[in-house]
């Protein structure tokens, strides 16, 4: 069976290790885990995920480095609405953009971007002011990817939970904002991994009704 | 004399009060101030020129009403490197696209960028880490003005200080960095809008010996 190597930058994440641990139990994926400290290495070697330390404020040679060999890379990494906004900028835009130059320069078509629910102009403008930083942030990088040739999937997820994954969801360009549980997430990119016809494509993912491999296959 | 109007975005600013007042002493020029106050509209008006009270954090719609009937647009908000850092993205990057998404939709093709004295990449991995986010934010406003068909001259300041201006001034694609007054910046910013030759172009400036009309004309 077609290994494809899988780059996943914010491997340490919530939604990262729930990841990494689903790639690795696939059997045609293997998980290169991209981690920041050394430290952090152990519980992915223990699963049998390669590992990369790169700082994602690192530049995109090193990044690049990290990329090289592999089939896709996911960005995943986050430093969520409530860090200081200097993270914003210089993780969720530079280190996303970074990343895309970096899959761009090492030859790895297939990117995956981890989004917010809503990163649209509008919504920039709606946000409360201490959120729309991080709108705005993942709007420029988003925008940025899709300027690009490269082989993407865009994903915005509804309000992220630690609830236990059901394996279903609702999934559509647009759907009605709700929660979605993490490891659901990291499941919709495994499927979307799996799925060549979400190349190209951008969509909504909140929890509901209809299994993750049908929901992403009928996008 | 054909008058040329030109909108002044952050004409509240160091630099923005003086560009307003040496474009209202050319004879060919007309200022409008954008401002996000009608009580900083006093100072404007008694050098007779225009005013439009916009926030940078409304909508494109907004600018582009303020840019309506112009026939330039002069972006020399910001929110500076000290400011915190959600203005920086909210400003320095956000309202510097959509001030530039603004002229396209009043149909405004000439558009003068101030940026920062060095914008590249290798910039945002060489900055201090408090800097960085600076940085970062005027590399993707000028990234964005560089994608547009736009009449652009992007103008990368030195270290600004609030000496006298000389009227003279080292400017070229790249220069050894220094010092240089904010009025010599808006002296440049005049002769650049009175410059045909600058469209297309991006430039440091800093203090020097070389008449600022002069030095703007061999670029």
């Amino acid at each position: 069976m077609i290994q494809v190597k899988v780059l996943v930058v914010g491997a340490n994440g919530q939604i990262g290790k729930h990841l990494v641990t689903r790639i690795q139990n696939e059997e045609n994926l293997e998980a290169r885990a991209m981690i920041r400290d050394q430290n952090q290495a152990g519980d992915f070697e223990a699963l049998g995920a390669e590992v990369a330390v790169v700082d994602l404020e690192d530049d995109i040679e090193a990044i690049a480095k990290a990329a090289e060999g592999t089939d896709a890379v996911v960005f995943t990494a986050g430093s969520g609405p409530h860090t200081g906004k200097d993270k914003t900028i210089m993780i969720d835009l530079d280190g996303a953009v970074k990343t895309i130059e970096a899959a761009k320069k090492a030859n790895v078509q297939r990117f995956i971007m981890i989004s917010s629910f809503d990163t649209s102009r509008e919504a920039i403008q709606a946000a409360p002011e201490g959120f729309a930083p991080y709108v705005a942030a993942k709007h420029y990088a988003d925008q940025w990817l899709l300027s690009t040739k490269l082989d993407y999937t865009i994903i915005h997820p509804g309000k992220l939970t630690n609830d236990a994954g059901t394996n279903q969801v609702t999934l559509a360009e647009k759907v009605e904002r709700n929660e979605v549980p993490r490891e659901d997430i990291a499941a919709t990119i495994v499927a979307s991994l799996n799925t060549p016809s979400t190349v190209g494509k951008r969509f909504q993912v909140v929890k509901g009704n209809t299994d993750i491999a049908d929901a992403v296959k009928s996008i």
